[in-house]
């Protein structure tokens, strides 16, 4: 059953990316929190805060099953019928600004009719790099790493998912991308045991899109002002997280479990009425990095 | 024509607020950010940040109009047509977590038909207070003051509108309200000259039913730890402003003017993964405060 190797394969990825980052944080550890879905399954939410590098991170993995609620089938725009869903769910704030914050999930899902028989599945997921004081090789490292994965599946794939992650972590009302992407799918139905190879080559690619990156700039140093900025940046964190993610208002909206879904906030945010950076500052070089580009394509940025 | 009457009103009552804000604040002033819609109409944002009292307030002024955008129309389920509205809007985020912070907001708005004709008018509004280290004798003050405003007009207001507030600003996914709540009203159709009366009482009421409570505080100190409490409580306040606040999402949903509506947003926020109050604590008593009390009938909270 394709469910149960999915199940395994994500609790097993958890646990080479939350060790893999207590090595290279090299202070502090993620606490384990376990819970239990009345309805069906449970999950372990792995919390890491205080560390070298990390100020906050979460890495989440749940497998929960049981009858779909009412609410949650209506804004699927499926009958309400029983289902399975599994996912693994990160997201990391580093101390120093210069290091970008990340975000990755892939998830499965089943729905069965009546008698149980399997009547829809899917795959979804992605992962995106939000900087605050972004460098060029640093988007490109990101893309290029998940661009090659997606290349040896379909060629595509990354031009498609590149430009379905653009579009959806976008704030319409700030006009700017989150962050400068990464790969974005959902509802993938097709051969599902050709995607699930796909999505098993992109979490196993996360670590390596993602801590040379880390790695670049952890010994860079920092000013009172530039975490600020970062605490500003971050408010548009959470407003993307909590006006337009569909994860997390689907997730609120359906009574999931707050924490959990919570956990993607920032450890502190700060809003300054009409923020605008000085022209010409470091800061203000951040908001040409905030649009849909052609990282692997580009020479240098204006 | 009662609409110059309101809009006369509400930019009135905002110089009214501002100055004595100042005043009681003693060290900043408020910064004024006017605009032009260019559909028609304009605004204007005030500002206080970094005061002896306010670590950030704003007080907004907007009168607006021009053909209903179509997103609007349809968020509001009535037919695209020329609009007029007009709204007084603040909040304050006081530096001490001794201070609440306090919301209100009072708001008319008018349609028309093709001919120009008045087709519907209605006024909406209320006040609520969010308290971090609460204590009943404030809850009472500022439930007393709206209800004594309430029982001029009509005695089934106050109990109405007090339970509108208490399930308007409400947080499903934390099981607790915003804070002690108020009054809030919506599309009151009836009696629009009688209706407008109320409105300026309550708008009146704002300064009475506010300055008192901080008064009483400002001279309290208070600890890291307690800000630090306070910040996290902001969280809340963030989490309830952009994912159920209709304003908040209506706004940005119809290409609002984005600083105005998240003026409202708290100076600095914090999110601590499944943060709870030690048994016996101060912070632990907030949660008692935090479901809709009948304050005025209570002798104590247990």
């Amino acid at each position: 059953m394709i469910k149960e190797k999915v199940q395994t394969y994500f609790e097993g990825l958890q646990s080479r990316i939350t060790t893999a980052l207590e090595v290279f944080d090299g202070k502090a550890k993620f606490i384990e929190d376990a819970w239990v879905r009345a309805e069906g399954g449970g999950g372990n939410t792995r919390i890491i805060t205080n560390g070298d590098v990390f100020e906050k991170g979460g890495v989440a993995f749940s497998a929960v099953h049981g009858r779909l609620p009412e609410k949650m089938a209506t804004k699927m725009n499926v009958a309400a019928s029983n289902f399975f869903a599994t996912g693994v769910s990160l997201v990391l704030h580093p101390q120093s600004p210069m290091i970008p914050t990340v975000h990755c999930n892939y998830r499965y899902f089943e729905q069965y009719d009546s008698d149980g028989t399997l009547t829809q599945q899917w795959f979804g997921g992605g992962a995106d790099l939000t900087p605050y004081y972004p460098t060029l090789e640093d988007a490109q490292h990101f893309h290029r790493i998940h661009k090659t994965v997606c290349d040896r599946f379909d060629p595509t794939f990354y031009p498609k998912y590149k430009a379905q992650c653009d579009a959806y972590f976008y704030l319409p009302h700030r006009n700017e991308t989150r962050g400068i992407g990464g790969i974005f799918f959902d509802y993938v139905r097709d051969a599902p045991g050709q995607t699930f190879e796909f999505v098993k080559a992109c979490g196993d690619a996360f670590l390596d899109a993602y801590l040379p990156i880390a790695e670049r700039h952890r010994g860079e140093s920092y000013t009172e002002p530039e975490k600020n900025f970062q605490r500003v940046r971050r408010g548009r964190y959470v407003e993307f997280n909590l006006v337009y993610d569909r994860g997390t208002t689907f997730g609120l909206e359906t009574n999931g479990r707050t924490e959990s879904i919570l956990m993607s906030l920032p450890p502190e945010a700060a809003w300054v009425y009409n923020f605008t950076p000085e022209a010409g500052s470091r800061e203000s070089e951040l908001s040409k990095f905030l649009k849909p580009h052609d990282w692997l394509e580009l020479q240098g940025i204006v």
